[in-house]
């Protein structure tokens, strides 16, 4: 480890919000001198891996979201980050430790330590923190076991499937004995769902110029949709609403598809709430803050999985600081396989 | 009672798909003279009050809807019926019986005793089986206890709150403790609901143009939404979904607006399904027959309640059995109350 002193403390400032796309312009760079003075209790971390997720483009929108208020302006991009203690005013952790916390876009941070987690390096690579066994990991595990309830022999559609929480869905639907059909966009990401994710059918949804054709393509591979996991909406939620079954269950995990936009003026798309009335069907909206209390339950569950190397967790790593915003905005052009990361 | 001999048997035939409003030219009116006899087990029945229902223009849609077949052409316009036994084979009915089934749009009927329920025309007027204490009633009471779950305190809006099922939800949320939004077409529907049935507040739908005006009548009102219970779909939907609070619940339980087209090719109306997430709401579809089988637990609490008379069941009855077409039309022009029935 070199020395603390004379760092340089960079951040990536939030300072302008987008209407339409999020780019570097909606961000500014700003370098300092790392101060690195601590009260007690307090930990100075280097970010090592800094996490990217749809969710910040959801807080940037100009309307109540599940935050009352946006991300304000003028501060550091909030994110998850793993990082390793510089320096430690606290008992429980010392220099070298592995940190989780949600210490934004930047190099550096001063926390106190009761908003840090502990990683053990032993269990996982540090940077599933951020992933597997992490948000994503939790966002998948309970978004599908507490509100898409499958069952063996069940049909699981999952949209987004190639991206961070999806691909996870797929492989726990997986195991719990359901076929699973993975909706991803490019073959290449169809085949990797297909061949290393266990995914039963797969579907490029580019490949479809509009939902009923989709819907016919989905009909004939599912014979229906017992459970649908959305992390997209959009043409692909339309395909499948009128192809659920009864008592179907669908999981709003994300709307991505409308979060270059759609999100302050709501796009249009066909009413299809009857079909939730001929199918007695349920659409749920679930969020990973609300099963943080609960994270020992699925980590006692999904860590014995990832030690034993039965998980694939793909992860994309961009390397560097600076392409952080860009990297921001690669999830919504969706290049990436599974969870997308900054290395730092 | 007259002899059944050389009766009349009147039937309204089904049969002309309607792609639009439903009307005289979709029914063939057809007389025959009366069949009297009977086989073992067997009863006769005049029909005294027939029932108009919305269920039945889904029932015509060209898709696959609760039923995987719309009703079959050339067939009595299927329904529920009140009539009087005319006479027996069947050892549990006699002669002036009053019964409950469901023999459709037909002045008479010759059916097994197991497809009718007997009624007790001492609790209430026996049309009530056709509303209060029949499906309306049902599906009132266990989409709001079982699908809306509202707690005292709670808002509650109630879309077609001036319908046979939307005025019983207005009651029977109010017996829970909630605060209630009436939503109807119309002052003087508006005014019924607060001076009748005990609404908290009442909005005139037809005096708002677009769906964000409406939101924001309603946000002043009740700073937001709990329970939805959903009768109508379309704009009024389009403004409840982004007002919602956190975990709120709505019940699909009609989609009026949609019924004279919407439901063969869906219209377009905003996205908004990104709020289920925001608030982790659920939308779920209720169906009646889906709790036939419960109709003693919600019978032991409600009957006591209409008998009491402390519950307003408002019928509207058209007399004549001509007029069924019309009437069943007329549903979705707007100018009944409570529950429409024919008398025969």
């Amino acid at each position: 480890m070199t020395s603390i002193e004379n760092q340089i403390h960079q951040q990536w400032i939030y300072s302008r919000h987008p209407t339409g796309i999020v780019s570097d312009e909606h961000y500014e760079l700003r370098n300092q001198l790392l101060d690195t003075s601590l009260d007690r209790d307090e930990v100075l971390i280097a970010a090592r891996y800094i996490s990217v997720d749809p969710y910040m483009r959801i807080n940037q929108s100009s309307k109540p979201t599940y935050n009352p208020e946006p991300h304000p302006l003028n501060t550091v991009q909030a994110a998850g980050v793993v990082g390793q203690v510089l320096a430690s005013n606290a008992a429980s952790l010392k220099e070298g430790d592995w940190v989780f916390g949600m210490t934004g876009w930047q190099s550096h941070a001063r926390v106190h330590v009761s908003a840090l987690t502990k990683i053990d390096p032993t269990i996982a690579p540090v940077s599933t923190a951020l992933g597997v066994l992490g948000m994503p990991g939790r966002t998948a595990w309970f978004g599908l076991t507490e509100a898409g309830k499958p069952h063996a022999g069940e049909v699981v559609v999952v949209s987004g499937a190639a991206g961070a929480v999806g691909s996870l869905v797929v492989q726990f639907a997986k195991r719990h004995g359901a076929k699973v059909l993975g909706i991803a966009g490019g073959a290449e990401k169809c085949a990797w769902l297909k061949d290393k994710l266990g995914a039963d059918w797969t579907l490029d949804y580019k490949a479809y110029s509009d939902d009923v054709t989709l819907s016919q393509e989905i009909l004939k591979l599912t014979s229906g949709v017992d459970v649908y996991f959305d992390n997209v909406g959009g043409m692909v939620t339309d395909a499948i609403l009128p192809i659920i079954k009864r008592r179907a269950r669908i999981i709003i995990c994300g709307q991505i598809s409308q979060y270059s936009g759609g999100l302050d003026v709501a796009e249009m798309g066909p009413r299809l709430l009857q079909h939730m009335l001929y199918q007695r069907a349920t659409i749920q909206g679930i969020l990973a803050r609300d099963y943080l209390h609960r994270m020992d339950e699925m980590l006692a569950i999904v860590s014995p999985w990832v030690k034993a190397g039965e998980l694939v967790f793909e992860e994309t790593i961009i390397d560097g600081f600076e392409q952080l915003p860009s990297a921001l905005n690669s999830l919504f052009t969706g290049e990436h396989r599974g969870k997308l990361l900054v290395k730092v």
